[in-house]
């Protein structure tokens, strides 16, 4: 990207894509009204850094990040703009409208919102072909994948530049052609998530039992391939179409809760904090964040030994920067 | 263990089982109808030992693998049975019965079941309170879960005794305290299944994309902290409470496809099978087992060197056998 990155909310996610982009050389200016943010982007900025360490990537020349005092500030002459606001249609489209004001009138606008549809977002935009959802996940400087979705008003041009500019930031885009609510990964993580809530919620398991299921089982799997390749596996020499005819009808079976949510009423929120709290607390929450990080950058270089996965995204990750 | 480990039933979970035991030098006795029975084992301990060389673990004195020619020759004698047969209480309990009628009175008898309750399962075999689930995730000679089940007249000895035997084959052994149905992994599997076959079924992505999607994702994430560690550090400084309160309402939205399955016709299951194809069909079925267990074992390693989740399990393994 010849220009800067414009970054409109700096709170974790925020923060975390400021980091990303600089990280690559990419000088990134951000706007954000919170007094904190000069604050959290340091620290977010230092926990990339150190991830950074963790992958053995080579430094390039690290981009500027620049707090400034305004949204058009931040906006105007941008090759990318990436609003990360709370996730609020009512917050973000005046901040989109004012993004719009201030940049040139083909830079992508790309909102981190992890479910509203572009198309709630864009019809107010002026020029709205260039709004895109690119949504990350967290810790955005660590991992890989981005979900880019277009509204019924953006362009494909607009699409293509967005995917263009994540792969710059080594990220692996996918394209999620159908717009939908919650996109396809938080669609799966609020059905696990509201599963859990259940198993919580009845006394089946706690978190930490909840958590150990899926870190010494089906995690480790999730880490390399997906769940219908796992699956195509064990559905052994019959294959895939063998394996869901004979796991498909178990769906019908009354397992999981299916019609309702439970309520999130005062007693289940301290039960899962306090399960929480037995389960991490002590570990603060700094530990928590190296912990985390460390064990997916080791990830990712296994993998990349490997040759397989998200380990190429580092790889290229690596030829990009040597 | 002392004695020897019954396994009955050598498809690919059985085997793997057989695999596991005798690679920690516990001898095993099969019984399987199946003529090919033998090739299985062959070809599933071929694997286990290729994923032993991947951890570099030292070699113990591998126990035999005897496949015999009933039930009952198999469970003489047994210090602990594995039952691994189809998933069906039709099938399984005319086993369970011959099983108990031939071992020991107060041998374990476990059942690999990944979702019949235990209490379904015992009431007519003899000394029922020994009778528990041990639901292992594939590929069991690699993945450390195992989920421990009791019934209604399962003895807590019986509960804590398996969970020697599994932690004495380097597992990791999950106590489910309460009995449901599906337990608690496949609780959360069935949920991401659901959603899935509804995203392929409406065209919305590819089961690449789904794939990709959690593998370059949020699975990074799980094979090192489940879904509520990794939330409380979303949360940050207001902890998990304050991630709760924050994201529990969105479950309240319409984005799931809550109170149904979708009904999986021919097209459906064709749709599947072909996108499969397309995704993974480049590979054989014994190249795609490879490439999974070496990258298991790539990141179980890695997670050995940072001490943490499933790379502790490997440490004491490899303490277990050198």
């Amino acid at each position: 990207m010849e220009s800067h990155a414009a970054v409109i909310g700096a709170g974790v996610i925020g923060s975390a894509w400021a980091a990303r982009f600089a990280l690559h050389g990419i000088d990134v200016k951000v706007s954000d009204p919170n007094p904190d943010a000069i604050r959290i982007i340091d620290e977010v900025l230092g926990n990339a850094r150190a991830a950074w360490a963790d992958l053995e990537l080579p430094l390039a020349d690290e981009g500027t990040i620049s707090v400034v005092e305004s949204i058009e500030e931040a906006a105007v002459g941008a090759g990318h703009v990436q609003e990360s606001a709370p996730e609020n249609p009512a917050v973000k489209i005046p901040i989109l409208e004012a993004i719009a004001a201030a940049c040139p009138a083909d830079t992508v606008i790309a909102s981190s919102t992890s479910g509203i549809k572009p198309s709630d977002l864009q019809p107010s935009i002026a020029n709205p072909g260039r709004v895109v959802v690119g949504h990350p996940y967290n810790p955005v400087y660590l991992l890989p994948l981005v979900e880019v979705v277009g509204g019924g008003l953006t362009h494909d041009a607009a699409i293509y530049r967005a995917m263009a500019t994540y792969a710059e930031i080594s990220m692996k885009p996918v394209h999620v052609r159908v717009e939908i609510d919650a996109f396809i990964g938080d669609r799966l993580l609020e059905a696990v998530w509201r599963e859990a809530l259940w198993l919580v919620n009845d006394g089946v398991a706690t978190t930490e039992e909840i958590d150990d299921v899926i870190r010494y089982g089906f995690g480790l799997r999730w880490a390399q391939m997906g769940l219908f390749e796992t699956y195509r596996i064990a559905g052994g020499e019959g294959g895939m179409a063998h394996f869901i005819r004979q796991f498909g009808p178990c769906l019908e079976w009354p397992w999981t809760k299916l019609t309702d949510v439970p309520e999130l009423t005062e007693e289940l929120v301290q039960t899962i904090a306090n399960q929480s709290d037995a389960q991490s607390g002590h570990h603060d929450l700094r530990d928590l964040e190296r912990i985390r990080d460390t064990n997916v950058a080791a990830i990712l270089k296994a993998l990349e030994a490997n040759d397989w996965g998200a380990g190429r995204t580092l790889r290229d990750q690596r030829m990009r920067l040597g």
